[in-house]
């Protein structure tokens, strides 16, 4: 592996590139491959069989392109598929967003005695309880408590944003548990949610600290290639108090690649990253079972 | 073709058990097949390209069982994949949602000189402008008002009713615009949406005549077999004013084909229709391209 090699990024769809924003801004020599898999999105609410499946394929397409690390930027994919993928390609360094935000909220939460965590995501990162193991495995006294989301990825797909009225009634009504249950961190389990930080910060008030599971996913990466002298050219700013300015110019390259409508992951990634995506590579991962290696070609 | 051989409909999930309910107590003697391609939920937000090759496969999947009559009983891939599916299969008698949904409301507009139309359906079938089309194509006076309305089929998945003040607030805030136009008739242009309809009608008003394509459907498909002498059996009550009536008992079976997540198909088949769906089968459809025959088998 090379210090030159790309670091392959993978997400059901537009979400993880909140992750790449992050990874951009900390690390901006680097470059990226992204894969949005827009024809099985969202990942939510499809089973965990089909999820990993879908994941296999996509890491499969990676591996000629030699990447020197695979984030798996997507809190569904990595609640349901990274322990397997892990070991099956035991050759690629492989990530995810769990373990980083679980790190990261058990240390916001202190030295308070019995801290309650509260955690929103989609509905298959939450049943998967993979929040809750990572966190209660670094601090076994805790109170945990979940909340599935649904509607928050197709509202921010829809172009809402932090001051429509439907987002802040879904926002009071789903974290109205967690204001009342006073807990004290809250993760943003899902990689769309950062779009959100504000309107979340508004319900759920000023003592409740958020952990931005895409930002801490992007340090973790840069703390495992720096260990391993892989990183490229000069760090930048790891600090999430910088997330609102813009990503400084970067020497490296994105390319992304996607399984449906690359016109309409190019627009939404404008729109709401203010990301410009050059023409999205449209991929056809056909084959889904545990078995098949996958055709790969590229149908656009 | 015989009177005994099934009926076929195809849908991206659940919405279009909607058009079967419709279609058991209308003809409560067929037998049904139905697929459900949960895999690929939802088609609203999927390139044209990818809908038309899922909808394909599907009807490559079920020309094996001999069906005398195939639904699309989704307005997305109707909008999208209609004409051509029908030009590829002309030995396979096709209908959709589309068409009678639309000659209904033409019909309940009545006399009036210039009537205005509302229709609300997803992204997907807006862009396609096939229910314009097809409006204008029977009366060519009339102000059809299109509205994408993404967040209806993820409230219903996640078992909101018409009570809940999310609901309300998103039917108030996608109608209001079809409100103020004052539109004498409204359809309703995805067949998840008849779950709705008394909350519908109670942001529109009385003097908007809703059109529930699924219902419109289902009587169309009677009339059509009718037609050929392929029903079976005596026909049940066409009259929607007996929706919520339940299903009287049939003699005809219903079969039903999933692409991801029995279960959970299963679950919320019974929790929103209240229809007993038994062992759903889990299919595997690969391949998804125009010239790739998909290999088919049953993967549960």
């Amino acid at each position: 592996m090379e210090k030159t090699d790309p670091i392959a990024v993978l997400d059901s769809g537009l979400g993880g590139l909140t992750v790449v924003s992050a990874l951009r801004r900390i690390m901006p020599a680097e470059d990226i491959l992204y894969f949005g898999d827009t024809a099985h999105l969202p990942y939510g609410n499809k089973s965990p069989a089909a999820v990993s499946s879908y994941v296999r394929n996509i890491i499969r397409f990676f591996l000629p392109m030699r990447p020197k690390h695979l984030v798996i930027a997507c809190n569904t994919a990595t609640a349901i598929a990274m322990p397997e993928v892990a070991a099956e390609f035991p050759q690629l360094p492989i990530s995810g967003v769990i373990e980083p935000g679980a790190r990261a909220a058990v240390a916001a939460a202190g030295t308070e005695r019995l801290p309650a965590i509260g955690v929103i995501a989609t509905e298959g990162t939450i049943r998967s309880k993979a929040y809750e193991r990572a966190i209660l495995r670094r601090r076994n006294l805790a109170r945990v408590m979940l909340r599935p989301t649904p509607l928050l990825v197709p509202m921010i797909e829809e172009g809402r944003t932090a001051t429509d009225p439907l987002v802040e009634s879904a926002l009071r009504q789903y974290l109205q548990s967690m204001v009342l249950s006073k807990v004290s961190v809250l993760v943003l389990g899902c990689t769309h949610y950062p779009l959100l930080k504000g309107a979340i910060a508004k319900v759920v008030g000023p003592n409740v600290r958020l952990i931005d599971s895409a930002e801490q996913c992007a340090r973790d990466v840069a703390l495992r290639l720096g260990r391993k002298g892989l990183l490229r050219g000069a760090m930048g700013s790891p600090d999430d108090t910088a997330t609102d300015e813009p990503v400084p110019p970067s020497a490296g390259s994105l390319r992304t690649f996607v399984t449906d409508d690359p016109q309409r992951f190019a627009l939404l990634a404008s729109r709401f990253l203010e990301m410009e995506i050059v023409a999205p590579t449209l991929v056809n991962l056909t084959g889904t079972t545990e078995n098949d290696p996958p055709a790969l070609r590229a149908a656009g």
